[in-house]
């Protein structure tokens, strides 16, 4: 059963076909610039030779024909007839309260979606556009929303309340939901592989530190507590994005006479590793400069590893313990030193890093840890395409027995 | 050396008057709704009968006044004239980056307590105020300045910096100060005496739980870290103060057609144990709901107790271990129910509740740890006059040498 699952932005589509169940990839890409005359399709067959090529997308539903054409093309193609999809599993960031699992896609799935665009500016429009674009394109064919909030559909109301008026979540949903789910959640299965242990018998913190950044902590195969909240701004400091700061710095710059679209901006787009250093939002050439000499880069480098820290703190304590620490996302995976500044003076909760392993584990799976270190460390490239793939399968068998 | 230390806010001042080093009091009082025809003067003679009298004092100055005619009356008064009292302390609520110590009042401290005037509206005007009144009734001794934020002065920058913009902190001086210092080193002085052993020597989580709220994590005498930031809002929920919020829930707010200061008012007096509950911003009418049956007042002490415990863990993993968690405030001090609830759970790091002596410990200096916890747990009622005082004497002391 081939399931083509996509990953749709605002100017971009991530794509991937694997054969379910056996997990092999076929083939993946991404279509860049979505919307210009320049956009780029970048595609990887798993048999065949790449391909990059300029591909104008006027649009979402141009995009995924693209996506299709090129699937199945003689040169390129790793199917013969846009038949052989079986299904299409789309990323959804925000499910809202309601879509508690993955889903078949109806009418009443798509309004809940359309209801959250507003708690998902950047990210529900064009997901509700990828759902489209391949109901026109792929008609006939189950398509499945495999949501990034649902993986903390068990967190404990303690947990997601902010202390507002109750009625600012009764009206408006203000909550903590939780974001990068299918990122964690495929964490998780990761290291109940890797340990050998069912997920239902671990405690895991698992850190997702890519351009957005998040800390899950994971009980018994559930999601109780995370980082960001009610937007993916909460939380820890990101490439670009601020994290948790005082909310009265909001209100302390909109007296001193910014502009709100100002303040949003500064907060999302100007702040995290970009506003501390001033040398980059990407952490390796800010690790760099650290090197070099560089204080507000050692700064930068100091507060993230701190922040992590914390939050690994406060989430070992509500877990009651911690059996795995497991890193992903681009930073979590290709920077030893990141980890090690994170991972430094945890020994009194039995975290040992291995030095060696840690510093040769750049961008693959691997264990990071010391033979005798009573939490394990693992790292575990992203890969959330197989993540949706395994969840469309799972939701479509159900539905079959 | 007869000290008096004064406590001005918008509309009360509380005082005490101590004779240092004994750290004798002699009498304590406050004033409060100063500005109207009804002002009360509550005043407590630690040897005479207690005074409760309406006095009208149209301002600070006028209940300064009050205060030193009343310590110097022949029938309730405890000293025979206003020349007795040698110094007098003011705590000052904001103090900046550049006020690191207590410190002799003079026209450059005064400016910068000015200069802070915008970090702490609610509190440095009326700071100030306090000593234009000490200054006009009591000319010729030294004036003190006390700061609650001098406590922090040495956090680390990576646990004080905000990761926004570098120039928000250059220009506006956003970053974590830190308050509730006094408290926080009232009770660091007091655990190392409970204990025997010098702060120097000890990793101390002091939570201060009260109308506000916040937990410092303290490590061979320095606070290096604590919960409140920028301003008194930020980290724990408190009675009516939310604590730390997504700070998109402010964007999202405005952008819904809430005003700034709305916003201000509903995160700073309608949100926090009220907010949630409904019901009350008092802990013990939210407990007592709770117990019977009330579900939001369940919502609002489990939110309460898991965010202080969340603290705790983030703080137990930077200090790398903990020897004391001490509790005062209101609630720290007078509610058993709450820290049974916050320190459920934590017997990983060991901590051991004695449940009968916390049942016992209310409104008094206490340990109520188990014999074997390794961790020790202390109750602190809150004696900020006295700690006022002592740095009043400490700080002049210093320059007669």
């Amino acid at each position: 059963m081939k399931i083509l699952v996509l990953n749709t932005r605002i100017h971009s589509i991530e794509f991937e076909l694997i054969e379910m169940p056996q997990e092999t990839p076929l083939a993946r890409g991404v279509i860049e610039k979505i919307g210009m005359e320049t956009s780029i399709l970048n595609y990887e067959p798993s048999q065949k030779k790449k391909l990059k090529t300029v591909e104008p997308a006027i649009d979402h539903a141009r995009a995924v024909e693209i996506i299709i054409k090129t699937l199945v093309s003689t040169e390129h193609g790793v199917i013969k007839n846009k038949d052989d999809i079986a299904a299409v599993g789309h990323r959804i960031v925000h499910g809202g309260e309601k879509n508690k699992e993955s889903t078949v896609i109806n009418e009443i799935v798509k309004r809940e979606i359309y209801r959250c665009i507003e708690l998902a500016l950047l990210h529900n429009p064009y997901n509700l556009k990828g759902i489209e674009a391949s109901e026109k394109t792929l008609p006939g064919i189950p398509k499945v929303a495999v949501f990034d909030t649902s993986f903390y559909r068990d967190m404990p109301d303690y947990a997601y309340m902010y202390a507002l008026p109750y009625n600012l979540y009764r009206e408006y949903g203000i909550r903590r939901y939780g974001f990068h789910g299918i990122s964690h959640m495929y964490s998780m299965q990761c290291v109940s592989e890797i340990m050998k242990v069912s997920e239902k018998k671990l405690k895991i913190i698992s850190c997702h530190l890519g351009m957005g950044c998040s800390v899950t902590a994971i009980s018994n195969g559930v999601a109780v507590d995370t980082t960001m909240g009610f937007s993916p701004l909460d939380g820890l400091m990101m490439s670009t994005r601020s994290g948790s700061i005082d909310p009265e710095v909001v209100i302390y710059l909109m007296k001193v006479g910014w502009s709100i679209n100002d303040i949003h901006a500064c907060l999302n787009r100007q702040s995290g590793i970009l506003g501390v250093s001033g040398v980059s939002d990407d952490m390796e050439k800010v690790v760099n400069r650290m090197k070099e000499g560089d204080k507000r880069s050692k700064l930068t480098v100091d507060m993230f590893a701190y922040q992590v820290r914390k939050y690994i703190g406060g989430f070992y304590i509500i877990l009651g313990g911690v059996d795995a620490i497991s890193f992903t996302g681009g930073i979590g995976v290709n920077s030893p030193v990141i980890r090690e500044a994170i991972l430094k003076g945890l020994e009194h909760i039995g975290v040992k890093l291995d030095k060696g392993r840690n510093e040769k584990t750049i961008g693959k799976e691997d264990k990071i840890h010391a033979k005798n270190s009573k939490v394990k460390l693992i790292c575990i490239p992203r890969n959330e395409h197989l993540l949706k793939a395994r969840e469309v399968y799972r939701v479509l068998s159900k539905k079959l027995k």
